[in-house]
């Protein structure tokens, strides 16, 4: 982590406890990939195992999300921190809601993968849906990057990432439905299908909302609900 | 709002400023309240007019959100409140998270109405459906007044609701794929319908979370990810 992104303080230790959070949001970050990953190789590779491990494993990202939520108020009351210490809290308080959520859809491409399998031990999706799985674990990673080293320039990259995400979702899914209309018999499993791509669709717009709260860190401006353009001009834009 | 819920502060203006959110908390939730009943109507009586009132009103909730998530980062660091005070803040900024993701969810319930209109202008969904939208809209409603009383019993009360809403649910789903292979042909149209009666689904599970806040504030309790026991034990235990 790069520590230059801290304000020195006079307090050494608080200086260390706005690490730590960092370092815990890493920690989170790491957990929530791990568990992306082997959804979709689960869902990609028909491996029942590593489903369920997916979905037995989720209470852990979710204990994380209450124990650094409740860290961030305790910092807050207890060193009233401002400017750029308060950014870095809420930047920090944020970022592991999007995570516990992007667990949780994880999870649900992990319950998908066994449901499926439970119906058909041969069934393997469509090679565009790992690849989609694969692409927004890229997404997930390059977005707790910039987060680590606080870079915004590498955020709006990341967050450019789901014009691609969305148009691979969209072709996905006209494909599914065609496949839906020629046989009828296969609906119930498309359903499971469908459900796993668009958990893997709101991934993408997680790990964009992340990258928003490194510009919010850094330039001290909300950049959600702008432009891919507005968001690059105030990344690029002089520190305030 | 009962003016209770707030502790007494020796500076009049930091009451009124932590009357100014909840009070705006409340505005931004009534205009959240209202795009889920014009999209529900629009679905239900396939009324195009309304349905575009919807999406074209969406940016109005996610500006309320940018203002006041920013109003609340500037109580924190000027006033750099403890105790119950600080949980009031944290409470504002999760809800209002929330109420900006029911309101995209209600968008989206007016852009499938739109969608399916622009398909077959005699369109009308099953009436369950409808049914579900007002039943997650009385649910806001109802953790929203929770939340302005800063009740835990109510708050508890409606999260349970969550139950109803999510077998509501499941019973339209059933319907929905039953219809699909045995007409093949109503496949897309159906899948407008899937992706609106999902996102009434998540509106009930936006309105449990709401519903956690209120406990939270109140009790200084984290009860995500517990049992609806444990968030009934927790919610008519003593005032720590």
């Amino acid at each position: 982590m790069d520590k230059s992104i801290f304000t020195q303080h006079i307090s050494r230790q608080f200086n260390e406890e706005l690490e730590d959070i960092v370092n815990r949001v890493m920690t989170m970050g790491g957990l929530v990939e791990q568990q992306l990953q082997d959804a979709v190789t689960a869902l990609s590779e028909g491996d029942t195992e590593l489903a369920e491990r997916v979905v037995t494993r989720d209470y852990q990202v979710n204990a994380m999300e209450v124990d650094l939520d409740d860290e961030c108020t305790h910092i807050l009351a207890r060193r009233q921190p401002t400017a750029s210490d308060l950014r870095l809290v809420m930047a920090v308080i944020k970022t592991i809601t999007d995570l516990e959520r992007i667990g949780d859809e994880a999870e649900r491409v992990g319950k998908m993968a066994l449901h499926l399998l439970e119906q058909d031990r041969q069934a393997s999706p469509m090679a565009e849906i790992g690849q989609l799985g694969e692409y927004v674990n890229r997404m997930l990673h390059n977005a707790l990057d910039a987060f680590t080293r606080m870079d915004p320039e590498a955020a709006v990259k990341t967050a450019q990432m789901d014009i691609n995400a969305d148009s691979q979702y969209e072709l996905i899914m006209r494909q599914l439905l065609k496949q839906m209309k020629e046989d009828p018999e296969s609906i119930p499993r498309m359903m499971d299908i469908i459900w796993a791509v668009r958990s893997m669709e709101r991934i993408g717009d997680r790990s964009r909302n992340i990258c928003e709260y490194v510009i919010y860190f850094v330039k001290g401006k909300d950049v959600r609900h702008t432009s891919f353009e507005k968001m690059a001009e105030e990344a690029t834009g002089d520190r305030r």
